[in-house]
């Protein structure tokens, strides 16, 4: 929808100043940006901006102040969402980061790569890794999210436990405001208490408060030696004393300890990878557990093994298996990988990415179940997650033979009852994936209105038009 | 200065709430609150409110919103900048959070300690210890500062390296806002996307975007293993490339890497402990280097021993000692911690705690060291500070038997000189210690006008009314 003669002329401009390359206008071609990758947002736009340097992005962005036209900032369109889709009813365009692709620069002795917004998260890791150092974001989509959105969205992922979220792994960023003005923070330094720190205004403020176009990222030592183990257990508080106990022995070294339910397994086992299963005999809940050090190869694995012969005669641990090879840890990675796509071949799920004190897991879990069993008896339960980070992935299935449509009208109900769950563990209903417009009314929902005024006081002082990524994470008027 | 009866009546009403024990306004009694600890700051104010309660901190805040009364919170007085006292010319309080000292929670499952912001940054420590815990962050002031003012000031310390700064430390905060309204944020989430991260505006700010009351702490893994050494080196460069090799060989566990020029150790041992020097020839530069770890006691100076052995056949390290005992290696730590007071004890110095770059903190001390040699002829460098941070203490003293009065004089031409050749590195004018009243002029010199408008955008936002620590970081009026 562009309505008066003058966002007409505004798209005119962005075409000029972006050139033929610079812009997508013909139907097809948009659809790659205009839908969300799971097709279940998408309202389409005159036009996607493929803007190739900062100054491109401030120039689209004045012309769309100037026009009043809205700005859906986008990276590798990997988001669950719906925070880089358009909402229509309003002129609005797609801005696409993924010609800005440049490495500005890696410095190992410094520990720090500079990035374009628009460089795929993959692509940093691998630049990184030639550098002889890590960087250690890492999440299903990385062969084709970017660190922009990885950033805007402040991704989390399976090694936040010792490294901490996106938000942490960035030391500058350069950001385009809501005027056109272009911020330059990109600041490589470990220490720096010279003034108020600006990025945080953009990081997990999901594109609503700026445009970030490139960041100065942290990188790590490259761990020499790594030990894998996949472990049984009776029940999640048995999972979180096993998490405790490895974080006194181990402390950083624990790089993931995610959570399976036993469902999880049979999932993949059914639909992607019949022997997925390491051990011989069903339990009810597994961890996956990696160590990481600088030691000699070999050294974690026999110190977990050492450490585990406790836990077995203590009998925390009911079962295992540490792996034996590289490619052996590889296969159960891929099972804890490939449970979200297991779960999509097995029917309806209503999902949910929540987080509460690690502490608490375990009592989540079990009245989180009992509530949603109660609402809607014969839904079958499944937890996994990053137990280290009590980001739990809540994902229960249709009951079996039920009918699928409707299952479906029922998800906002079965939401609500799951997030009162999480609300009186004093957790949060987005873990991980964000706002952007899926969870926009449960925020509203269960944010203490001073937060809300405190989020929309900062909207308006930095987007008073309310051009940038407007209905995402707020409401595009009225109250927040 | 209180003019206006509005004002005289909030005072009443402020002395009404908190009763007798939390006012003070007898001028001996007040004096230790309106003097900064150097005696380099102060200003008299009517009246210091000493709330013991959140709800009565909003109370104080309301009755002076209400009036016109500008606020300047207090934690442990220890600051270096000036931002804990009053400026004048306007009607103003101090408001100490010293009675704020509640512990709220310990929760070694969850790795969280929820504690008010009165409390002594040791006391936490000590507590966290007691739990089995770590509480990393670390710093001279620590037998009085508050972790309120840590937490506003983001402080930094000797351990960032591992652990970051007082950002990085925290999990959920509470802050009363400028119109006495309180934000409650004390989530103990490690993970949370749920909307804007609004601690980050209480989080280094300095009190003028609200008033800090209570936070959640990260905990840690008590260290069982830990080796110190006190290493020789040829110059600056040297020391960079042996933090390169360490942390390539040991990441995480090097908790410490303390960079320290020849005339400091002189320093102390001419003022405070004539048998400071562990080792019995002088050598240009030295660094401490602690390692921490999970390993049984031993483990780390075995590893330390092997691996500086290489050092020194590769002529990386020019001598050394390894501390054989604990009491030994807080004899290394005291000589570090005592080169700020063997500093004050020989004259004049004129003191930045400046950052650059890691990699390029060789290079910086070499320029600022002839820059400042060629300004001021005679002028003795002391470098000193946490070059794992690119942190640096760049404190040199007046020439020997020049005039302390002339020399003071020249200290506002010398800053600029340091300051100019910081800005050479992109490096920042404050690291760790704030901006405060001590560098806000610096700050206008030298921040882009973006980023300061930027700032007083924020400002304007949250304190419209300019009574939250006027004219700290930012000028109290006109264009920042």
């Amino acid at each position: 929808m562009v309505g008066s003669a003058a966002q007409r002329s505004a798209l005119d401009g962005i075409r000029a100043v972006l050139g033929p390359s610079g812009v997508v206008e013909e139907a097809r071609a948009m659809a790659k940006y205009v839908h969300s990758w799971r097709d279940d947002y998408g309202v389409s736009v005159p036009l996607v901006a493929r803007p190739s340097t900062t100054e491109e992005v401030a120039e689209v962005v004045r012309r769309c102040a100037a026009a009043d036209i809205a700005i859906v900032p986008q990276g590798g369109n990997t988001g669950l969402t719906g925070a880089a889709q358009a909402m229509g009813g309003r002129a609005e365009i797609i801005l696409s980061l993924e010609r800005m692709t440049r490495i500005r620069d890696v410095d190992p002795v410094n520990d720090t790569m500079t990035v374009e917004a628009g460089v795929v998260l993959q692509t940093v890791q691998d630049r990184a890794r030639e550098a002889g150092r890590l960087f250690p974001l890492s999440l299903a989509a990385e062969g084709s999210c970017t660190i922009g959105g990885n950033l805007a969205t402040n991704a989390g992922g399976v090694q936040v436990l010792r490294y901490g979220n996106a938000r942490q792994l960035v030391l500058g960023l350069e950001a385009v405001l809501a005027d056109g003005r272009v911020w330059s923070g990109l600041t490589a330094l470990r220490k720096d208490n010279a003034g108020y720190d600006l990025k945080q205004l953009f990081l997990g403020t999901e594109g609503t408060l700026g445009i970030i176009t490139a960041a100065v990222l942290k990188l790590f030592p490259l761990p020499r030696d790594s030990a894998t183990a996949f472990l049984a257990l009776e029940n999640p508080a048995a999972a979180l004393d096993l998490l405790v106990a490895a974080r006194e022995r181990f402390a950083e070294a624990v790089s993931s300890f995610e959570l399976i339910q036993r469902r999880g397994v049979e999932l993949v086992a059914r639909h992607i990878d019949a022997g997925v299963d390491p051990l011989a005999t069903a339990y009810p809940w597994y961890v996956l557990v990696e160590l990481t050090g600088q030691e000699a190869p070999g050294t974690l694995r026999q110190a977990i093994e050492e450490w585990l012969a406790g836990r077995f005669e203590a009998g925390q641990v009911a079962d295992g298996a540490i792996a034996a090879s590289e490619a052996q840890a590889a296969t159960f990675w891929r099972l804890r990988e490939s449970l979200a796509d297991a779960l999509l071949k097995d029917g309806v799920s209503v999902n949910h990415d929540v987080s509460v004190p690690v502490a608490s897991v375990p009592d989540f879990i079990a009245a989180a179940e009992a509530a949603i069993g109660e609402a809607c008896p014969g839904i079958r339960p499944l937890s996994f997650g990053h137990l280290g980070d009590g980001n739990i992935h809540f994902n229960p299935s249709q009951p079996e033979g039920s009918d699928a449509g409707a299952f479906r009208a029922e998800k906002g109900r079965l939401n609500r009852i799951v997030h009162d769950t999480v609300a009186r563990f004093s957790g949060s209903i987005s873990a991980e994936h964000g706002i952007g417009q899926l969870r926009r009314e449960e925020l509203v929902h269960y944010k203490p209105a001073v937060d809300l005024e405190m989020m929309r006081t900062l909207k308006r002082a930095f987007d008073p038009q309310g051009i940038l990524n407007p209905g995402k994470v707020l409401r595009a008027d009225g109250p927040a």
